[in-house]
């Protein structure tokens, strides 16, 4: 009784349902997440999965994320009034050329890409002019990834940035904007190339910086084979928390780091300017310099509280 | 009753009390929460702090960490069968100048600090040769420091290094390890040389790389003065994570890296090696590569759950 309150509820600021079919292009973590939104808050009458793996695409049904699945992209977008991409960023193109032309016309494009930018534009050149992309990305995840570990409270609280550009059409901005809105995120409009940088610096660096630490760590073990210390062991909350993003989805993050490239070696270049600093710092035992430094870390880090 | 119970069986194996009176130099986090473990578990007769502020000292008392705390460390340690050193490492050895001499025979000093190596020998050349030194790190801690952070589980399950050298008596050992593992930690040995390359590695490294990531967020967000973004903002739970410790004691880690300098300035050049690998890598667009770097990330990673 209460559930169903509940639920119409959170959906009656909305034509019910938003969509009449939509297709989740990888039914992942996100993609997963996000199906679960759309059929617990009845924003889409049905939700089709498509995707490489049926064990996985099974799973997805079973848990309620998905009504069906299919092998066949191309006759699944055709019936879908929304076609979600939660795939890796870089097999964006390849699937738009295999599936492009069966969209249906006022089909609205988005997906949940952690990089935009350029790709941005390249989808809007290659969709049918008649077609709406919206660019959008919801800051969630975790570092499990695989539909297992989807839920519909993913985006709860997070924000979700938006990447409209001239060419975007505003009917179908909105209607991503209610739905994002409807999984409980924040919605943030941005410049698609903003967005690159401003997550290469929140996001993609910090991975980078996690993935290189983790890498020196098990070097460092490496250079001690005489007594063959297990380095790892003797690790604190402290490691643990700093490298829990480098067990990250590898496929995923490869992509990413090689989209957001020309950000992200820059943002590095900075970053190693930064441990030379210190390394300077502690060369010259400086401990006022040192103390001031640390100082200021602990003032900046308890803005993220 | 239940409780009273617990309590006898806890300390059943070890002569109960272990002490008679134990002096805590510095009750913040460490010293407050080995203070909780000794007065819970009747391992000491009496408790005395000793400290800077007598407002934290007060809260001590109150939150039975200490029974009583006086302004004159030479009479307290007099009285004393152990003291314990919980301050920053840099003070240790004018604490030792200020009262070492009134120590009777046979008292125990030890610490909790993360860093041995020199300061060990520094501190069994120090102390008057009738008292007995055992270094210890319990590598326990929060980003949080200050004695209202102090719990008596905060040892449970860590690992307690001990480093003993050839000078260390046996017994006094002994009793420490007691300590240690009736607050619940695993204890293990090493040499104090090997401990600092050891928690260089698991700990110093990383915050260094947290605390240089933090700055240098910092400094992209100043670098786009136009549009004034609040960068930090923008994070997920992923650089939240990663820079957690940068919010820890300014104090503390200035000395920790200071005393460990030698290890850390290799660590670092270790650490940047890495990073400028990362940076060749997106350079060459070199795809496969990227992906073994961060499928390798995940399997080391893995390790640490």
């Amino acid at each position: 009784m209460y559930g169903e309150l509940a639920q119409s509820v959170m959906t009656s600021s909305f034509p019910s349902p938003l969509f009449q079919q939509v297709t989740i292009v990888g039914v992942g973590l996100l993609g997963g997440s996000l199906g679960l939104v759309l059929k617990e808050q009845g924003l889409a009458k049905t939700v089709v999965g498509i995707g490489r793996n049926p064990g996985n695409l099974k799973l997805a049904v079973e848990m309620g994320a998905i009504d069906a699945f299919s092998s066949d992209p191309r006759e699944v977008v055709a019936e879908s009034d929304c076609v979600m991409l939660a795939t890796p960023v870089d097999t964006y193109v390849s699937h738009i050329k295999h599936w492009g032309s069966c969209l249906r016309p006022n089909t609205i494009v988005s997906d949940v890409g952690s990089v935009k930018g350029a790709l941005v534009l390249e989808m809007e050149s290659q969709l049918p002019s008649s077609v709406h992309f919206v660019g959008a990305h919801p800051i969630a995840g975790k570092e499990k990834s695989g539909v297992a570990y989807a839920e519909s409270k993913l985006f709860r609280g997070a924000r979700c940035i938006v990447t409209p550009t001239s060419r975007t059409d505003s009917g179908a901005l909105n209607t991503i904007c209610d739905l994002w809105e409807a999984a409980g995120s924040v919605v943030i409009s941005m410049d698609p190339h903003d967005h690159d940088w401003v997550l290469g610096a929140v996001s993609h660096l910090p991975h980078v910086a996690a993935f290189s630490l983790i890498h020196t760590l098990k070097d460092l073990e490496e250079s001690r084979t005489v007594d063959s210390l297990d380095l790892l062991s003797f690790s604190g909350g402290g490691l643990r928390d700093t490298t829990r993003i480098a067990a990250s989805s590898p496929e995923m993050w490869r992509d990413i780091c090689l989209a957001n490239r020309g950000n992200l070696l820059q943002m590095i270049d900075r970053y190693i300017g930064y441990l030379q600093k210190f390394q300077e710092i502690l060369e010259q035992e400086d401990a006022p310099k040192l103390y001031q430094l640390l100082e200021e870390s602990k003032v900046i880090r308890e803005r993220l509280q």
